[in-house]
């Protein structure tokens, strides 16, 4: 099911080179103040552009279906779409032979007998964010106060702000792509919310996570460097009433503890490279070489911070509207 | 909600010093072998009394209250039940006023306005994961052919399993505590299981792995490492129809690929440590010395690979159920 | 929440005069034959036109968003919308004031704080069936050779269709309205959908009856027949292996037992009826006169047969779907 | 799935001759005050013994297991399960063979494959809304004010109570059996409850009533007899801001509108009757005779009502827990 949550449920629906791309957001309350220019900030932070990221410009213009009146929500369902305009479908007509290595193509065609739409990574597209990032935006307003700012710490391991400009053009030049690491803090939260085991505050936010494309791993506070402490490190005593050190991200039990809300997560090298690579034939059977000439970001981390805002206002949301 | 999965629904309770604990597992098909004895060999994996674990013994035999007839599964739900027979429930009622660190006590009194169960950790106690493991017994008999095998790969930072013992030893006599990583790897899998997006094979694995106490971070194949590999490096092209390196853990796109399925996870140190802490008491307004007498682990991450498995299983067993 | 089925999930959106409504279908197989002529039929069952009904015309074209390539379903999330064109929403201004009987205008206002959508009934509108029509369409090709017939057999009391011509111009004449009951038949259903309890084929489609706007009723085989008879006239012997009577309407415990599956719904008359109606005027605190100038059906019973059809597919395919 | 419910979530299990069944109720607040005493008028009222219902006695003593500390919840799942005592497995046998009218005998056994657990109908068994009537009870302690009262309103056609002692008298020495109609009204509501279309009260508590084991109608207000009223006669223009007839039942477009919420259930006659039945053998393909000896009750819609009012006040707690 392409669908998340319990009180705020988000639908996502669309392919990359389809007629348009979507969300439904079910559970918004009535009365939320919202125009189409709320909008705007968020999706540019999505949007191509920047050195590093794709050439393909899409107008990106939401257009909201339902749920909204005279500038407040309803109450009932909203439903935001997105036209794909700018497509080249062309480009994508042999990776159905020659699926490219990282991508879903393979596994989506075996999946559906090869009914899938391949173009463009159809619905498994990095397109499909946008409409996430828009529900993102709606999430943010009903968390009010509570701030989240996710930030990029790290592009192929350099954590040093000043040389990522070199980076990329390096790896520009090299026709290589590279990944990232992006840190979420947010500020602000009650105690209490999640749950204990399965609705854990990390179980809701690593799902959410981990169903953007291209993360490899999440982890809260301390995270893996936590597994090399010793328990009278790691643990933090209470001062003054509150947890002094942090280490366990703004979690207890899997409930927040009021505390400022810390978690990572580590994004891949951006699949599709422009240098050529030799790979599988499924209708030859043989090795062969594929040339992915789409256009593509060399590093689509850079680009992903405002969708793990938007994933962790949906999840708080979730939370917090009854 | 306590509860997880959508074709195998299962549903947990229980409070660490209650009446009992247990599971109802829904979905299960009709016509599954099942006898008391098959949980033996997990619960024992799971059970206390190696070395770096807490003394406290249960029987914790397993108790199927329905869905069970002459050794086979009826199609409806099956619940299984543990009493809790040593309990002493006098250690934890310090608690309220001088909550643990690194527990929920306080958070779980701050969500429940005080009436929660503080007893031995209530509902937050690793206890909980005793019908886990039994569910994973079931969701195991439905996968078949298909192998899951979760091990502890790291104490405290240490890689070789010959130094383990002397650092347990030193870390009990410091009065300390020790955290790990365990490694899940599961074969046999079919192409295409999970799904894009939210129902991501890495989303639900997550939100299942994060549900279990003491979880700091979850990573599949190249995991963080990914985040600072160039995409040339960490590309899988086909050989032979099958991505070489399997550096994607088993997963692209959110589906399982047909490779091996790799997964790590951080735990934490155990929290209650023997050592005295001085931590806040939240009655007297003043920090104070916290003495835990409970009976823990030094290591839970010794325990943890069986509940890894228990959920991976139940993870599967949902995508695989019809 | 606005949704419906487990295995196959039905979200609708959308405002009587906004800029559209539609529904995602999620959970469709891949490879479905479907395209847009596929629609017409159902669409013009449920279309305004006929005696009886509004004059309202939309243009009700299907637009596929997302799901659908070459004239198959992908296996992800199934997007239909239809535009709203033809709204004349100056006809509802003053229902704010002066809520119509019978109609949602008064709780939904309160429900929201005043920030529902008025406009035709906003969410509520009996204009929401459409893609629920839609969506039916889809359903029924899953079904295969399943076949669902739902039929108008009373108008006003009166089940001798000869007489129905006269009784709708009778009433249109007295600026009044009339309800009706359907019944719904479905064979080639296989023995075992359903499930005891919360997932009995009753409770299932009984949920989805319900959900039509102006539903009153719903009774299964016998109904409310079957609560004064005695058990040895009600009971229904199997014969040749089959019950022999079908008072049970093709359900047993829960589950489809291979027989015809019967059940009726009792339709409510209009409530937006031509003649002048005396009610309260929440602004002025008094009894006023309220004129309802909008398009409405005489006896929307009329149009209902095919929404029934689609919930009843929607349910079944859910069941049938894995 | 043997659940119901978003926010108040209640998962029953058990089988009639199994070791217990029982009930898990997942969402209750906190500080609920409970205790065990708190069951038994309503567990009283279901129980066997007055006159036309079955001699089978159970102890019925409910065993909470979980969420339940010094008299009050504790925000964690309320577990609640009951023992099966006295049971006599051996009259069960024969309804492989000779599956019984009316039962789910044979559906089930087909569904399951012949792995369902026939004794006493298995999970099948009304005995299931013993755990349901439970449920009730910590449900109507969430409603607070609100007042629910089932009542039966009709035995076997008979609305006049004076006649009907002689007339289950009448049916039991003829070894026959008996339906009813129950009418359900509860006060106290706010208006707002329920959802548009599918989260429609009549949705949800018709979801709920079919659940109940041999139910054949549900309907609202005026129910069937809407259908056959005219427009001017069944629309409830407001008299001082409220609806003056209330033939809706309290329900507008899906959502209570604050008058007293009323409908009607259809019993149908319970389908084992003391009289040999003439039916399909299944082994000898042949007709055969049918004597069904367990304890039975002549009308079990004696025995209903409270069943129906725990499953409203869980359908209405559901709305009202945040």
């Amino acid at each position: 099911m392409n669908s998340f949550g319990r009180n705020i449920r988000v639908s996502i629906f669309g392919e990359s080179h389809g007629a348009g791309i979507g969300v439904i957001i079910d559970g918004v309350p009535a009365g939320v103040e919202l125009n189409e220019a709320d909008f705007d900030a968020d999706i540019a932070r999505r949007a191509s552009g920047a050195l590093g990221t794709t050439p393909r410009k899409e107008a990106d213009r939401p257009e909201v279906l339902s749920g909204l009146l005279n500038g407040h929500t309803t109450g009932t369902p909203l439903t935001i779409i997105f036209r794909n305009g700018n497509t080249r479908s062309g480009d994508y007509s042999q990776f159905m032979d020659l699926p490219r290595p990282g991508h879903a193509d393979r596994v989506a065609a075996v999946k559906w007998n090869g009914f899938n739409d391949p173009r463009g990574g159809g619905h498994f597209s990095g397109r499909i964010t946008l409409p996430v990032v828009a529900a993102g935006v709606v999430a943010k307003k009903i968390l009010g106060d509570i701030s989240i700012k996710a930030e990029l710490t790290e592009i192929g391991g350099e954590t040093n702000r000043e040389n990522w400009k070199d980076l990329l053009n390096r790896t520009i030049a090299e026709g290589d792509s590279l990944g990232g690491i992006i840190e979420c803090r947010t500020n602000g939260l009650p105690v209490g919310l999640g749950g204990p085991f399965f609705d854990s505050m990390e179980s809701l936010l690593s799902h959410a996570m981990f169903s953007i494309p291209g993360i490899r791993g999440v982890e809260f506070g301390d995270g893996f460097a936590a597994s090399r402490m010793k328990g009278s490190e790691h643990n933090d005593p209470y001062v003054d009433g509150r947890p002094a050190k942090n280490g366990a991200g703004g979690i207890n039990g899997g409930l927040t503890n009021g505390e400022e809300l810390v978690f990572r997560i580590a994004v891949k090298p951006t699949a599709s490279i422009a240098r050529a690579q030799s790979t599988w034939n499924f209708k030859n059977g043989s090795m062969d070489t594929l040339e992915v000439k789409g256009r593509h970001d060399v590093c689509f981390a850079l680009r992903t911070p405002v969708i793990v805002e938007a994933m962790t206002a949906l999840v708080l949301a979730d939370q917090l509207v009854k």
